[in-house]
């Protein structure tokens, strides 16, 4: 039997174009003792891929060109040689974007069996999720009335990462690339403000919008985001540096914000993070956001893009913002 | 009894020139009951003051036009009305750039009769010495074996935060603009590396002189240092924004770094700081720092500028370089 799957061929120049992966058959070997197939049912495209794309070294080691692109996906086993995995189990893995294969059990971990949203452990109950948690909680350490600002709102991480804050008491401002979104943000997922960053001048759209200042500014874009919250930063205030979408498809870097220097006389504290360094607090965090989201208080949006064929026009949508919420591929 | 002090008279553009300040000749009053009358000895220009001559909002207030440069002096009692003040005894006052005034007792703190070297409580055992103590102890969080790298390290505090860093186990490398400021550091105060900023590709030398990467960076200097510190980074390092004398002086400024994004990857934790909020720190630092310098381990040098007449030419010295260790204006 044989299965499909997609490998990294070319390093990327910009974004990512279609030279720069192959969809490649292979055989799907029978498990083995220890074993287990998966039939995969959604993977996941996210921005931190395109890090990984480069022959750089980062908190992440790169991709090898001609291996398959590594992430996140969850499946359904088809077959097992191993007695912790019964045929019909949900699991996740981080063997990325392929529609099947065979893997060691110990790389699997279980998902619940009453698991009715199993792509949900790729974003709001999984590592997106985990670092809107993190960086809202932990690094952002917010307080209730904090005005807190996120950008990349509607985004997978941004998204959840606003409705914590909101929960939490505080007064939530979002970015995000178009009025839909903005709308979304608004209205289904309680945000107090939406900009969309396109249309408006930044640091004015900001500062109407957050007439107190921002105490804290969690960051998915860097740039001029960053600059206009370091512009309405209050004293004392905490930026959570996730990450900085707007800069991953260039090959020079643009220059940082050129009112950095404020940091000292404001006393902001600007704090990179990288999820995978908190799983200590996964376990609260599914407590945690299963309650929420039974309350009521997390709602989540997925977009869909179905087929492994349409992985990389997935993947480069992360940047043109097709999507509103989490990105997943269907299978 | 006539006396002289320098007040702002125009806002600086750029370097401040001569047509920023007067020297004004005012009568000295005498002490009514409560006051004191106080002869200057030693009064500070330090960079912050810079910031402080712009008419904007920041963490102390702009300097009002046609009134003295409040800052950092010590001198002597020369008349009194308050039963703890007696004539002789060293003061501390943060009322600036005068040769002698009249004021409250409340508003002068009393020196150690013992004091040898008044002008120590402007630098090493003042505020710039306050500084080094909290931003490599408390903000940089340094740890025995760490690389520890300091900008401006010539000047009042980076001179100090090296040292402190090398008493407590740390690798340490600064820089500075001479060849005479670098051997300073490296023969008298111990220093591992002295960079000359000037005639050096910075990453470079920093690279070079940091084989295992930089785990703490004190920034003074901003802009291309800081660069340079980012790139070195450790993972979980740590950055004390202290301040960016490079760029005090522009009106525009300057773009900030171009990979500050590697923030996130590296979970950098940069935070700026005003030792004005550290003060309950004082007391152990005052112990401690006097204990240092009994030991010979924190070794101090001034520039002594002779005669309120100069203390412009002073002030504009510390943007130039013209200072090793503290700069102060002998009365």
């Amino acid at each position: 039997m044989s299965t499909r799957e997609v490998h990294l061929i070319n390093r990327p120049v910009g974004l990512p174009n279609d030279e720069c992966f192959d969809i490649v058959e292979v055989e799907l070997p029978t498990p083995e003792d220890g074993q287990v197939s998966v039939q995969n049912l959604f993977f996941s495209v996210d921005p931190y891929m395109r890090g990984r794309m480069r022959d750089a070294v980062s908190y992440s080691p790169p991709y090898q060109l001609g291996t398959v692109m590594h992430g996140g996906a969850v499946g359904e086993v088809t077959a097992s040689e191993h007695d912790d995995f019964a045929v019909g189990d949900l699991v996740q893995s981080n063997l990325g974007w392929r529609e099947a294969y065979t893997t060691s059990a110990s790389s699997l971990v279980k998902l619940p069996a009453n698991a009715d949203m199993p792509s949900h452990y790729l974003g709001v109950l999984g590592m997106p999720g985990l670092t809107a948690y993190v960086g809202t909680l932990h690094i952002g350490q917010i307080r209730e009335g904090d005005t807190f600002f996120v950008s990349g709102a509607a985004g997978a991480v941004g998204s959840v990462a606003g409705q914590i804050a909101k929960l939490k008491g505080c007064r939530v401002i979002g970015t995000a690339g178009s009025d839909d979104k903005c709308s979304w943000l608004t209205d289904a997922l309680g945000f107090d403000v939406a900009i969309n960053y396109r249309d408006s001048e930044l640091v004015h759209s900001l500062s109407d919008a957050a007439p107190d200042g921002v105490d804290v500014y969690f960051d998915n874009v860097g740039y001029e985001h960053l600059e206009a919250a370091i512009a309405l930063m209050n004293e004392g205030g905490r930026i959570a540096a996730c990450g900085s979408i707007s800069g991953y498809n260039e090959e020079v870097h643009r220059p940082g914000p050129s009112n950095l220097s404020l940091i000292v006389g404001k006393r902001i504290n600007m704090r990179g993070f990288i999820v995978s360094d908190h799983s200590d607090l996964r376990s609260q965090f599914l407590s945690d956001m299963s309650t929420w989201m039974s309350e009521g208080k997390i709602t989540t949006q997925e977009t869909v893009v179905e087929g492994i064929e349409n992985a990389a026009e997935a993947f480069r949508g992360l940047f043109a913002g097709t999507n509103m919420g989490k990105m997943v591929v269907k299978l």
